[in-house]
């Protein structure tokens, strides 16, 4: 075989690829299985609570229906899973029709092609400022502008949003839809107020676009009060049905089985559909009928609970050493559930920069730089909970703290440093003067 | 909930979305699967030969493991079944390195990331004529102009093809990749000759571009000789690898777990793994860890030797069929393996307006027209013979045949009277001047 030259290639790429770049995550991946790390950088949910002879238990009972479960299936997905969908809906406050749902290899397929479906180069996407990296990057593919929208602990700031709707008007830029995780959001935990998504809501109708409500972490609330989702506040008061509603069996299940949905009228499934079949034909039937029958014989409630205690415990655990250990400047979120806490940084520090110094301490996190289209971001990191036990928490927290500390006294050595110069060279610059004024 | 106008957001959808268009066979998926049909349609492998037994143990064996078969992995794969990639590569003649080796959600999902990563508007791609009908619908998301270069038995006429790409470059036009399934084509059932293939890798090398070749069905031959993959060939003789080579485990172990690989240099993975993050993250450890288990543990090459026996029976009960009843003006392919037969109806006849006359007798195959970018094709159709039993094969082309020939009576029928309404007319107007001539 000849030996490869890595940019051979590079002038058959599309103009696209200059856009698309490599989750942080996604690089760190290998690293972060290194044994002895504390990861608090993905976002994995435990699957070790799920248990093995959970496991042997669904496959075993859909054993008898192997044939079916080896062979394609519909585009939208088999009526079995659509059902549950419906019934997991439901449980979350929203009522859906099975025919208005359509199964998705994962949420993040879901992304994929609602951006495909609406998104022509130059178009705009309104998000939160924060948000999902991997929703960045599957829009990133179909060029299109980002406007964020900046959060508070409410959630989106819907006079901010309408601001950027308005400018971009303005500016003549179409923007096709809001996208937004109302609930625990990734990457900073925060859960949009109820009078903020009907805000938003408005916000829709005014300017005549769609919303797409991300919903992963919706179930996993350890406190408080449920809220309606937007899909729901939309069936109730809308004159259309304008959320584009995604779902996954990733937090509430197991995301090994790649396995989300799109709930949105029919005309807006019917393009997804296409697109789906040019994507990957079908999600895998294996998949959707393991979930079915786990769903239908299993407590998958009772599940659900359980997790909700595990990381309820985690995300004390991990509030409980933030407030232990971090240097007063540091500030971070209070998620009433989902997998993450966002801590902010002093502004001069980069949590970028910082991450190789944090995995040689054996920590890891993702920097906040990626959940932003623009390089904004740099002194925020993204925690993660819902992975490892409480003790490795407090501990992983303890070096981190320890390596902002480091960071925010090398910083004060280099000002005193700087005004020491700066001091110096005022005297230097004096003398030369004084000597000059001496010529 | 409000009623719901179907086109409320059609100016919001993508330009794109214009150019996709569904597949026949996923549109027929509902009516596939209706009882009594004999349906020639699918590209469905029968995995009913795999047996209940053989899955249970393979979903047994990863039990201990459930924990990592539930949670996410690497986007490019787990190593576990990279080792098996090169191991089907190498039982296909094709040396790889597990370096080289991407998984994929199917190999659909190969042919998305390639066009995304390669196709910008305009791009156009070299394709056999007819193609597979999945990878247009893939590639129609990205808008190329696809040109098609005609086949004959021996497989894509490598002048044609020649032709093509130099009239492109004179019109300015950019072909970033010749895309071809050179084993059992889809829907011809054609082989490539190997002469050909080395030929398709000159003009690949003197137009400096890129071969995408698709090979799900290689490992199902019947009969014959196989031939070097053109990733081999490549291997061998090229200055750099320029193929990019799709493989799958939908034709030789099963569809269901949507599981396929691309073999190709780095510099193009590397862009490939960017894309695949946005489009799903990642490929189902689930389905990984099945197929790596079933892999290492089982007798696969014998599995894939039964499916041949039993798909080279069916092929005979479609060719035996094809020759007893179908009218002497239908002509069509002789596969040595694969999936499908290619039918060549009179150029009169169109198999698109013919189907559902065919599903109503029960019968359903698909139409030539999707094979094809620009609305050729109307008087082929693919006939499919991995899925049902020889008896069931042997009556469905009888009642195609019959379909056929009632549309061929029908044509001559017309004429007939189109004859005869031509003389009356002409006896009429020689009447009429007689007439006038009596004046």
């Amino acid at each position: 075989m000849p030996l490869v030259d890595l940019d051979r290639f590079d002038f058959l790429y599309a103009t696209r690829v200059k856009g698309m770049k490599s989750a942080v995550t996604r690089d760190l991946m290998a690293t972060l299985s290194r044994p002895g790390i504390i990861s608090l950088a993905g976002g994995f949910p435990d699957t070790k609570a799920f248990g093995e002879e959970a496991f042997r238990e669904i496959s075993q009972a859909i054993a008898p229906d192997a044939a079916q479960a080896l062979q394609y299936g519909p585009t939208a997905g088999l009526e079995s899973i659509k059902d549950v969908i419906v019934e997991v809906m439901a449980a979350e406050g929203t009522p859906a029709r099975q025919e208005d749902v359509f199964v998705t290899t994962g949420a993040q397929q879901g992304l994929d092609l609602i951006a495909k479906v609406f998104l022509d180069e130059g178009d705009a996407v309104l998000c939160e400022g924060p948000t999902y990296a991997g929703a960045l990057n599957a829009f990133a593919a179909y060029r299109p502008k980002i406007a964020h929208a900046p959060m508070d602990r409410a959630g989106i700031i819907p006079v901010a949003a309408r601001e950027t709707l308005m400018r971009a008007r303005k500016q003549g830029i179409h923007v096709k839809f809001i996208y937004t995780v109302p609930n625990f959001q990734n990457p900073t935990g925060v859960t949009m107020v109820a009078e903020r998504r009907k805000e938003l809501l408005g916000l829709a109708r005014e300017f005549d676009l769609i919303i797409v409500e991300d919903n992963p972490y919706g179930m996993l609330r350890f406190e408080g009060e449920p809220l309606p989702s937007l899909a729901a506040l939309e069936q109730e008061e809308g004159d259309v049905d304008r959320v584009v509603y995604l779902g996954t069996f990733s937090k509430i299940f197991a995301p090994g089985v790649r396995l989300g949905w799109v709930h949105a009228q029919p005309g807006i499934l019917h393009k997804i559909n296409v697109g789906k079949q040019g994507a990957d034909l079908c999600s895998s039937n294996l998949s959707q009928m393991m979930i079915s029958s786990y769903f239908r014989n299993a407590d998958w409630k009772s599940y659900v609970k359980r997790l909700n205690g595990m990381y309820r415990e985690r995300r004390d655990a991990m509030l409980d050493a933030l407030a232990e250990f971090m240097p007063k400047e540091v500030h971070w979120t209070h998620p009433e559930g989902g997998l993450f806490v966002w801590a902010t940084l002093p502004s001069y520090l980069d949590a970028t920069a910082m991450l190789p110094r944090a995995v040689a301490k054996n920590v890891a996190y993702v920097p906040g730089e990626g959940f932003y289209a623009g390089g904004a971001g740099k002194n925020h990191m993204r925690l993660n909970f819902s992975f490892v036990e409480p003790d490795k928490i407090r501990r992983g927290v303890e070096i981190l703290a320890e390596t902002i500390r480091e960071r925010m006294e090398l910083r004060s050595d280099m000002e005193r440093g700087s005004r020491q110069g700066r001091s110096q060279k005022g005297a230097a610059r004096s003398g030369s003067r004084a000597s000059g004024a001496g010529r």
